[in-house]
């Protein structure tokens, strides 16, 4: 997939205990984690006494440089890339969180998203607190000092987790100490590494090569690790324990270097795009892949069928944030921006267009609309994932039924609207065997939620979203 | 290839002539042609009373915005965009450049590089000249008002263009035309399209697609196309014609949905990666290209090895301009942040590794290494091109024979020092198999240009060049 | 005082209840209270359904344009200028706050300094509540909602105010009011306005002018005015009322043009500078004012002495806040940069310096030894305030008995140390004259503060502070 | 006067040779003459082998950092302010110009306006130049290296110079020497100081004083002063000679601290106010000036009058060059942004208005205006300079009859336009007597130029002009 229209991973987050220059280290973690989030950043160090804090709009090295990395002192540092500024925008939401508190300041960094946060702001501010952001974050902030466990902080930090529903990765910095929590059902991944006697935490792996790390292990659904001067420290906040990760990282969000419990990316996508054409073989003259997430399961699909891949849609390298605005006679070329089909390779053959999924079918029209127009005799269309027909409440910017085109129209409808001569969608069993997993949250294929999903979901349907 | 140190192209241009919006389109064919230059660009336009210009220093995007846009008024316009700082730096080499006459305001655009600028400058200054910027394009402003021919405007032209040797194309755009012009050797691509009733000129095709307009034709070596309100008008400046298109347009710098003079280049270079297999076929497990450039050949060199092309290089897509200078500790990670190599792909197998040129051999050095950390069991590196032996005067940044590896080691030493298995380039002959041409220019691999050097580079040649 | 080193005002405020285009009022009003702080500013807006924030680093027309002020819908809104960054500087203490509360949303901004802050925010941790800033106005707005009076919410504004000893102006806006308090003591100003059947509430008169809007009456110490639609409503928090106004509002702070408490300030400084002349007559060739703020002073001076006025010093109207760092040799150079002597006017001459006030002295010698290197034969000062020698516990950056030169010098001591021919200072009774006001708050000078002090300056003490 | 409609000054230049941080020096006197030009600045240093180049739109403040200095080297240096971009704008007329040449490179800055600058660039032109500013100065370079004088090049920059008609004042650094060249007419300052073995030049004396540099004398009108390592050296390069200094220097441009030609400027303009009021007594009850411009002829005339000088006017000290665009309803009020009526000081007076010129009239009526809504009894307008009657072809910014309300109007017509219940002009023999001189350039007052105006100002008149 290309364009803006399409998914959105919510967060990134990073975080490095024990380690000389630790605000560099995040400053690099974070620039590989970029991909899950353009629109904000921020790192929180602390030097065991005092917290420093830098934050802003924008992309890691926008808002970055070596004055503001420098005021980051200190072994100990988290960070956090943000896509969506859902929610109310603005600096306010931006993460890390930082807490000031008699009892011990403290910072937060949250990948995911909290599936009764109405619920419990309300209990929370029935009791006193309010709030200044309308981010998740703060409310696990003020469910830890809600509890009266100043004394036991790992009690305070569990008793908190226990109340949030939903999926997270959350690091949480003290002081001396980075906690790493994982949602009980798995759903967002959360790795950590070694490096030089220190430690680094990373929403995905491709972020400790980077800095040099070695991976260690992942935390576990349902894991508090505590990671001290005296080391890693393990303590399960449930006892119900899933392995419900978001298929969506490894079909889109993820980078293909990265593995997500133990699977790298790029071999899962390659591999189904050999599923894709095993599931349904086709005769063609060329296989196009939809730059970049595309690229491995369409190399997968030319492989296993020996229809040779090429460089049939070419991507600008140099798309920036701030386009300007085409006169009306100009908006539909403005999109060529973006993606342009290669004329002297399309014309007179028959293309198989692989793309990682379907949401609103938009995209997908252009760009077979592109490719008629450049010459191609018939456009076979293969999707590497089912149709997406349910909203996803964990933390994936598809918040309404009406968007997803799959979830109103059959196969051979939405292969009509995009104008595609055939239209062939992953079984979602295929997932499993692209995983080599046999658990995997595909909510948003099958609309079975893993976890509750409470009143403010209901209510959001009384408004048409689901 | 992929690093800071390796090859830059020097321009590109792009003129529209009689279409609505012209500076907008002017703005989009800027933007497909970024990978030609991305340290400055400008645009020049003209309502047939007035000139309007607007430049600066950053990428299409970030230099204009709608406000500036809105400004250059009129049907006609002419940009450029630059990579090169080379001969100080700084605005007053930004193109196009405009000067003002009382016979006639004109702006010049200029793509390659004047062989003879010094003795032409030395000519103009002795007569009065002064110069403000050190740029080649200035001198053409020069030569073509001392000529006497006011009344007969391409008659200056064409006498001020017969005194440059070396290459160009060259956009001239007065009040009420434009003149395409190109050097006599065919060094620097320059085509033209149709668009509305209007015509369009680009260094590369693949800004035509974006503003849909529709090629038409070449401008010749040797030609100056006038386009004016009644049409297109040819004049030759030379009977002397040759097709040396430089080859490192096919090789290296022109995005692959261009066709250079009826190749497309993405064919070009998937072709060379099958001649590179053929020339010396290999048993290996995977074929891994140094993105983005080397995509191509590595396609087509596992399409005819038929071992898989597996994506074992990863390429940051967030790479600014502006990286921290990282801690001296930490420069070697730093590297890391533009490219890394997915471990889980690359242990344990033997890694055809394509790249699509070699220059100091540090980059090829890096990438061996990494894939040997990543534990690769032996990499062999196929470059698709000859050893570059030579420095390039025709607008490639390649201006000492001191940095390039190949000027004065063996293909058996590179290999050593790039700690490869095996090596292995491209036949200069496979060169013009790939093309489907008989002519090419390629000096930089044998030594032999087609123009003559002058005084100039004989005194480089003193100061250790050459 | 003109440099950096002296006093600084902490914050101004400025609100406008049902006035279309309340943001760009605000904007306006800010504008002429930017002299109160010029580090940071913000604007929150409500259209009575919801609220709009924009707030940044800089000043009023750095932070805002079009763009900002267009997304300020509705026709209430409240403003403020911060001059510290004090307490951790950085963007999570740059005010208006917004808080989001099921209850109902509310924008809170403060001008002065509470000082019982740690004690309250003690009690508040202890009850749950954590911090996100190091501003007090996060203190107020978690009193408020600590209060249980949801129902009535002026008694829990007003058992919250209760709870704070201090200096204090607050704006308070909910959906559809805006709350304007005052402390008991009356420590720092605030004005209502009205304007088109709207009210405009400001820190200063002045910023009246500029909105158009017809000055009213001050909100009283103690007092909270309430407006809604249905026009403005008193009720008094505290039956303790005096009229303590900071001296240094009338001294230093206030624009000239601004009346507090029924009078102008730049009638106060000219008569404060009759009064110090007939405090103390001298013999002298000219009188000089140290520009801006002692002006007023010098030309009252001027007038009752007789001793032409002359302008012997000229500061320079382009200081902007970045200049770059002067070369070791160039550092007192630089000073100069912000100020000079007028060589041809000083020269020979005996001079009446007339300053407003003396802080650490360093200032004064720097200007009378400047003046001396012109050519002055005698540099009489005259001040037109009295010693400073106690700190400030109410919104004034003093902090330190420490940097108080007259704290510990007498003023013989201190004529000494600047240089001067002679020194006065104005007798502490007459600011009451020059004030017209039988009440001032003048701890600074006299070290009797109208407010208890509490815990946490005694701590201070033991620091060394005072 | 006060508003953006008046007035305008062209440039200012300043230069140092051999002094050690010559670019740091050109920083800060530059930033002493930064009221003579805000729109763009530049400096070139060289070390007496290379030059460089720094120049940009906006304040020397805002235009220069220490990474920029730092890359100026050398002890030679000179710099440039401008107001104007007059001319077509852009970077490409910002000053110091920089030209390259075999014979030796050079840069020049310029203060004035060449009145046959379309003559010569005719000439020009038809002998083979071209041109890519529109400024006067390139024409000098031109003209400079026309002539065939490279062995001898101070016959050179003399001849060229005398080709000149019109206001200049010149410096011309090569790579050892810097020319301070001065019109035959002494219309616009130019004066050099010592500094530590050193030279400084400067437009104003007021740039000295910042870098403690020693004044020494003027340039004298029709002089080239050359500087070199052998110190000053003079030379004539014409006869005729004048002291027909500026008036608006002494009245409006200059800073109060300078001494031009030996007068204190701030000694001219308040002695021009006690004139005033000798010219015209009056009975009033307050005196108040137009800041900034106008406060010493204000104190001038309070001084002779007896009547009380009053702080009636008050200018916002924060105006940014970049205010919103206020809603239709909220532009008058955007307007009192800049300056206010102090009502309390104002009201119920009859209030002497001291202002130092009128231009288009405009801003007279808006501050008359503004006076009596701020209950002004009556306002009795004195200007400290004659009506303006003529266009100024020397620099300054008033080009057509037109926009002179004086070119039009009677004294008393123009009282009425304005609103004043009387308005007295300075006669204009009495600035000899406040400038203790008996030349002056007054063209603007009477129309008696004193250089030729050439063929392009009858065509200026032709479409109106004049």
């Amino acid at each position: 997939m290309i364009w803006d229209s399409s998914l959105h991973e919510e967060c990134g987050v990073f975080g490095v205990f024990n380690c000389h220059n630790a605000a560099d280290l995040v400053y690099y973690g974070l620039h590989s984690l970029q991909h899950r989030g353009q629109e904000a950043c921020g790192i929180v160090s602390t030097d065991q006494t005092d917290f420093y804090v830098e934050k802003g709009l924008g992309l890691v090295t926008e808002v970055f440089n070596e004055t503001k990395i420098a005021k980051l002192k200190g072994l100990n540092a988290i960070g956090h890339v943000r896509y969506s500024t859902a929610g109310g925008g603005g600096l306010e939401n931006v993460q890390p969180m930082y807490f000031r508190h008699h009892t011990g300041n403290f910072a937060l960094a949250h990948n995911g998203n909290i599936v009764n946060s109405s619920e419990l702001k309300r209990y929370l501010e029935d009791t006193g607190s309010i709030f200044q952001s309308t981010s998740d974050t703060e409310i696990l902030a003020h469910l830890i000092k809600k509890e009266k466990h100043d004394s036991n902080r790992i009690l305070a930090i569990s008793t908190a987790l226990n109340m949030l529903e939903g999926a997270f990765s959350f690091l949480i910095m003290t002081n001396n100490k980075i906690y790493a929590c994982r949602d009980k059902y798995g759903l967002r991944p959360l790795s950590i590494a070694t490096l030089n006697g220190g430690y680094v935490i990373s929403s995905e792996t491709c972020a400790f090569e980077v800095v040099g790390a070695t991976y260690l292990r992942d935390v576990e659904p349902g894991e508090i690790v505590i990671i001290d001067n005296d080391g890693l420290h393990s303590y399960f906040f449930s006892q119900y324990q899933r392995h419900k990760m978001c298929a969506m990282e490894y079909i889109y969000f993820a980078r293909p270097d990265s593995d997500i419990e133990g699977q790298n990316v790029h071999t899962f996508r390659k591999e189904s795009g050999k599923l894709l054409y095993r599931q349904q073989p086709v005769e063609a003259d060329i296989v196009v892949g939809v730059p970049d997430s595309s690229l491995s399961a369409a190399i997968g699909f030319a492989e296993e069928s020996g229809i040779p891949y090429e460089m049939g849609l070419i991507k600008n390298k140099y798309i920036g944030r701030t386009f300007i605005q085409p006169s009306q006679a100009l908006r539909e070329r403005g999109v060529k921006m973006k993606l342009s089909a290669v004329t002297s390779i399309i014309k007179g053959k028959r293309v198989v267009l692989i793309d990682d999924s379907i949401v609103r079918g938009t995209t997908s029209k252009r760009i077979v609309k592109m490719l008629k127009e450049a010459g191609a005799l018939a456009v076979y269309v293969y999707i590497a994932s089912p149709p997406i027909t349910s909203p996803c409440f964990y933390g994936v910017d598809i918040s309404t039924y009406e968007e997803l085109i799959s979830a109103h129209k059959s196969v051979e409808e939405v292969r009509e609207i995009i104008g595609a001569d055939s239209l062939v969608f992953l079984d979602e069993k295929k997932l499993y065997e692209a995983s080599k997993r046999c658990e995997l949250c595909t909510a948003c294929f099958t609309g079975k939620y893993p976890t509750a999903l409470y009143q403010s979901y209901k209510e959001a349907n009384k408004d048409g979203k689901f």
